[in-house]
């Protein structure tokens, strides 16, 4: 108990003292807190009731609506193939267009056969992840072309940065798959890209991960890879979700080529597709929220439905990315109050569907300032209310994802933690009632040196990762550091305790085999 | 329509371009976005369902065991007035002790008769705040013993900073009432500070105030000060609550005399006792959130119990302020996953008594960075969910309450105002639908310059006041300003823009008397 000082007394020279808190110096200054979390941070419930800002009645509508933009004004379905199975599930092409009208009884019948919940499989199957129900998965950042830390500012993605970001995400227990790319190695040519980068994250992180459909290659490429990483065939694979495909809609109310092929691909072996609209209130959608929520359930419908179309039962999540801009500039605008309810209403309407709910943690600051945190604790707020399933961008995304932030990534660690430590239900043991610690202590003394404190004070509370809780003085004296300061300490030592993860030797031997194979090949035509 | 710029386009050179986002360079970079906002900021409804994280049965829990508290330990009450009237109203005192125990059934009994909601009055009744029910009230920060602003630093309380900080709190309509004194301005003699101080919140704004309980004088002239500035008799004031008092009790289990004094001041005269336990979980109250909780619940109902033995059916609320301390150092912590959980099942308590809930917008940070903006952020996520009715401390508070801050306070009114805005239901009518919309532009089309657009774009989000958006470049070139950077512009330009309310004549008049008089008989006797 040594390590405890006793807090100054209140004094009563100004009022209301009490409610004035009072902090100790501190020992020593901030204790090292980096490491890899724990275990505890797995397989995350969130058992709050949900909130719902839609009543029965108005979500009926939102779905109502969403059902007649599909019957009456359509999507437009780039890919010939795609159009061909559609029109083959009874869905209305009408012909020389691209044009595609659903029934709503065909897109009720189609997605009743998406599964409400199933398992993503790691190569390490404590990694595997648990999607729907009560279920709250964290995904890193994906997609930034940029990566930024303090001293090498903001840059082009590369494979070092790509390389550290995983890692960072392999680190942390609360991180629990990497979500694609954090951010795109351009110095890798596109070309053979994807197989270096999936090649990575099989090596150095043993979590779910994520392939781009941009191309029917560049899937099969990333299945091959995937099952290597688990060292399964590909028909127990196809039994097993293993990967996963963002597949977002070229709002508004267009799905393109390579995304119905990523579909195709994933969806036809069982494999994970979330169906993401990218609907901005003002910009691709409606500049009401209500009106973006019809448009991005319209379009999500029709993707989910087309997973469906082209396997039953295949695994597939609800996507809602629906915020607003700013309408003085068009600059798009993240954990606003709109996209709050954005988050929560798309939560009503995946559970309407009985269908897992993705969304995620954003902000669209350029820096790791007060800004980046109140918009990211916003959105963590309204998808945790809302809901959530499946978090992408949990952890590093920035200035409106242009960005993957390394001083960003550990503030969001933190916050997800505080996250998590939140959804721990409540001890309400008699124990921890303390009534008998109430009865020791009495009128007028303090718990420091109790036996229940001291039973239980290592553990008590959560230790964040970075709030600095010195002082004034302490914290002056140590030069008055910020969260940014704290964060960019951290995300190093976190890289310099990471540890790869260990790789069964033939297994290294296949994938090195295969990626060579497929490099020698070529890679992917690319065209750009 | 000139003002918007379309978007940049999303290109295809990088994986899953829809989901980053792109910012167009803004014109002429950020916007004035001073003013006083809007009266829609007044009277706010919080409809949002209330996040219960105790069962029904674990509430009775808490509930069962603070009484056995009551009961059987008992709290130690300072002054004898207030143990004579314990015991005249059926309390246990212990002869010869200050300790004083209460059956369950007195203080259920006593507790029935406090009013479930309350309007208090203030000198200008579009200022009128109703308290209970599902009212959110959003109080100033409150007796901090330092001030800050960046380019003063960190100072002790004076007379300039106190009166700016008022002004800031009538500038702004997301902020109803002042909290107190939002910094303790030390260059005013103790023995006449009120005077000055209630004469300048009589002056300076035309909103709900407050005055210690520090002494029954301080307590007399507080109410004669808020009769006069309503220019009203005592009798009507005692009809109509127009001033709040914070009492607070000395945890563990004490109560003391000026505290006891106040209420026996303020609650017989009708006026407001915010009864708030400062139960820091390992500090003066058990380790445990529950224990914690069972010990703020005791103390509140000894105290609440007692408004309703001064004056039956005198308003009061219930105040939570538990949180933990850093084990390691002893310092307090706020806005962690513990005090959002004490935030929301002290909301619950509250609930299960009918009494009105006040609770506070917390964090621990030493400046305003990421960590002051994540931990305000999730205690107002915690309160909001939890259904606190009135919110001290909402703008400004800092440090753990020791310093006031100017630009903390801007920070907390963009974030008060987002609350706001989130709590606005949905609009969901078939307008806002927006299916015309969507038929008018289809797939592949932008909806900036649609008629439904253009009806709605100038107030069709809320307009932040700090958040900057601009994009990364057009950011550099105003030479990357942080969050911190616009809070301390803006709160200067809102304190230009501050207008005073405006004084009948008479009741100055009559205020600077009392005021002149008061002071010319010393004002309070100070003892240091």
């Amino acid at each position: 108990m040594s390590e405890i000082t006793t807090p100054t007394l209140p004094e009563t020279e100004t009022p209301a003292a009490p409610e004035r808190a009072r902090r100790s110096g501190g020992r020593g200054g901030m204790r090292q807190r980096t490491g890899s979390g724990t275990a505890k941070y797995r397989n995350l419930v969130n058992n709050i009731a949900r909130t719902e800002i839609l009543t029965p009645e108005t979500l009926d509508d939102i779905h109502a609506a969403s059902m007649t933009v599909l019957e009456e004004i359509g999507i437009d379905v780039i890919l010939p193939e795609a159009r061909d199975r559609m029109k083959a599930a009874g869905a209305h092409v009408t012909p020389g267009s691209e044009r595609v009208r659903f029934d709503r009884g065909l897109i009720e019948e189609m997605i009743a056969f998406a599964p409400k919940s199933f398992t993503m499989h790691a190569r390490n199957p404590a990694r595997n992840v648990e999607i729907g129900g009560n279920n709250l998965v964290f995904a890193q950042v994906a997609s930034a072309p940029f990566v930024a830390d303090r001293e090498g500012g903001r840059r082009a993605g590369n494979q070092e940065d790509y390389r550290k970001l995983i890692k960072l995400a392999q680190h942390y227990d609360i991180i629990h798959t990497t979500g694609g790319y954090p951010v795109e190695p351009i110095d890798i040519h596109a070309s053979v890209r994807h197989l270096d980068c999936l090649s990575d994250l099989v090596k150095l992180t043993d979590k779910v991960f994520h392939c781009y459909s941009l191309g029917q290659q560049r899937n099969l490429d990333g299945l091959e890879i995937a099952r290597i990483g688990r060292g399964i065939s590909m028909e127990q694979m196809e039994k097993e979700p293993s990967l996963f495909t963002v597949i977002n809609s070229s709002s508004p109310l267009r799905l393109d080529g390579p995304m119905m092929q990523g579909i195709i691909e994933m969806s036809s072996r069982g494999q994970v597709v979330i169906m993401t609209p990218f609907t901005l209130a003002g910009a691709m959608a409606p500049v009401t929220i209500a009106g973006a929520l019809v448009q991005q359930n319209a379009e999500a419908l029709a993707g989910i439905a087309f997973t469906q179309m082209v396997k039953k039962g295949a695994p597939v999540m609800y996507g809602g990315f629906t915020s607003n801009v700013d309408m003085k500039t068009g600059a798009p605008a993240f954990g606003t109050p709109e996209y709050m309810k954005a988050v929560m209403a798309g939560g009503q309407l995946a559970r309407r569907y009985g269908i897992p709910y993705r969304t995620s943690n954003t902000n669209a600051a350029n820096t790791l300032d007060a800004q980046s945190a109140y918009e990211s604790a916003m959105s963590l707020w309204a998808l945790t209310q809302g809901g959530g399933n499946f978090i992408l961008h949990s952890a590093g995304w920035t200035e409106g994802g242009l960005t993957a932030s390394f001083e960003k990534f550990i503030l969001d660690v933190d916050m997800l933690q505080m996250v998590a430590e939140f959804l721990t239900p409540l001890d309400v043991s008699t124990d921890a009632l303390a009534l008998d610690a109430v009865r020791e202590v009495g009128p007028g003394g303090h718990y420091f040196g109790t036996a229940h404190t001291l039973a239980r004070y290592e553990n008590a509370f959560y230790s964040p990762i970075l709030s600095d809780w010195r002082n004034f003085e302490t914290w002056t004296e140590a030069g008055r550091p910020t969260t940014y300061d704290h964060a960019n300490r951290v995300y190093k030592e976190a890289l310099a305790a990471y540890q790869q993860p260990a790789l069964d030797p033939a297994i290294e031997e296949e994938l090195d085999a295969f990626v060579a194979r497929r490099k020698a090949e070529g890679g992917v035509p690319t065209d750009f």
